[in-house]
């Protein structure tokens, strides 16, 4: 193996140190904890997991859990008022739906309910649109954390050509956005790309986002290139073929420990700052 | 020139010949006149040649035209005034602010101010995402337009590598979100793009979205590519050097008579949309 490792633990714990610095400061000048609330519907115990991790790391950097927990029975519209009542709830403040919902629920509609200034998770049409037009806003969690990685490996990204495999709403799509707001001329390629392995092999930036465990293989990336695995599949397997890409890239993230612990410090520090304006809007006020 | 044209005139004709027919039938079954407001701010003699083409057309589609004039003076919070009457004046089917505006502006701010549902010209925050997610909505009228001349002259875009050059919030960014929508592989090119005829020579489609006049040309081009041109410089001049691109490519937009006149097409058929669901949506509650 010649490729540097991007890890995303470190960093990450150093954003969630500073986040719990931050939160300590609410609480003593204005006897307000964050607050996070998680909504998780139905029983995959992936998601399960997932929630649970994020719960954990919250209660680390002093922010609060509040836990909804729906049957896979719930209806688009039960689920839309769960989290109406978490977007009317000024003791919380940012508010985390698990992705993926239950198949008869609208995932859109239940996203939209989200106050966009409780969007944590970056998963409403005005958070992507925000990162499309590089306004400020609230990042989709995932891109959000690739973006700080990326930064804190010094990686250029004006004038480079990254290709983002993966187009999902919270995914792909805003990870392609934010690459372009950094002046990265940017490919998305999907299930229909012609060629897909061609097309990575002119990338300087691969961002693999398409959940197929092993899916990228080394022949398919020019030499130096820095690589991004956000699939996360079973058996702690990423998108990319580690061991191959490895010897062909010149940075790459590990799965896990790479871009994993990213998406869960930028939720968290996205928190901080929801519950920060929260309490500046409150201050204003009084 | 060995390229067929792709002409826009005669498709927008028939857009408009039916926005009529839709505009009578409203008017004589629910004595409602569509209405679109249009809002120009300053002295540019070009934004107000668009906005007269604009309010033409709209009277051959049977659609009333509500006219805004604004100084070029004009503040951020006065527009936004200004706008936020329009969306809330049930007369008013449709708002079109035309861009750009005077520097001192907001102008996105301006834009959100815009009712969604009178977003005829596809501007706000939301029908960006709606384009990018695949969502029912408005589209942006240019991106659209283009959209619905590609689909009419049977141009193959699934698994297609098309090139959007620019990525203004308007133009290049959803047309590159429609065409992603549509299964192409879609690359954003701009001003930071390394090597930009070798990129342009891989796209099956080609949107030049740019403004700078004859900005791309022949030798850039993969002989049998489709072309786009949705610039409009001074003096009748597209993006593309036409002479040129003409005897590559396998189907071209002409400047003007392309792109131009199914973007206020798009815009008429999409104000006669909103007509349609203000009208549905009062009947509904009746």
């Amino acid at each position: 193996m010649s490729a540097e490792l991007m890890i995303g633990t470190d960093l990450a714990a150093e954003m969630v140190a500073k986040a719990a610095e931050r939160a300590r400061v609410l609480q003593e000048q204005y006897g307000v904890q964050p607050c996070l609330a998680t909504v998780l519907v139905g029983d995959d115990p992936a998601s399960a997991t997932y929630v649970r991790m994020k719960q954990n790391r919250s209660k680390k950097a002093g922010i609060a859990s509040r836990s909804v927990v729906l049957p896979a029975s719930t209806t688009t519209d039960e689920l839309v008022a769960e989290i109406t009542k978490l977007s009317d709830d000024p003791a919380v403040h940012g508010i985390l739906l698990q992705h993926p919902v239950p198949p008869q629920i609208d995932e859109r509609a239940a996203f939209e309910a989200i106050d966009p200034g409780k969007d944590v998770d970056g998963v409403t049409m005005r958070s992507f649109a925000a990162m499309a037009f590089g306004d400020p806003g609230f990042r989709s969690a995932t891109p959000g954390g690739i973006m700080r990685l990326l930064a804190a490996y010094d990686v250029p990204l004006e004038g480079a050509h990254a290709v983002v495999i993966g187009r999902s709403p919270i995914l792909g799509k805003p990870a392609g956005m934010l690459l372009l707001a950094s002046n990265a001329t940017v490919t998305y390629a999907h299930s229909r790309t012609r060629d897909l392995p061609a097309l990575v092999r002119t990338a300087d930036v691969v961002i693999a986002a398409v959940g197929k465990a092993n899916f990228v293989r080394g022949d398919w990336l020019k030499p130096g290139a820095v690589v991004v695995d956000a699939g996360y599949n079973e058996g702690n397997v990423g998108d990319v073929h580690f061991a191959e890409a490895a010897e062909v890239a010149r940075l790459i993230t590990p799965v896990p420990g790479g871009v994993g612990p990213m998406t869960i410090a930028l939720l968290l520090e996205q928190t901080l700052d929801a519950a920060e304006t929260a309490v500046q809007s409150l201050t204003t006020l009084a």
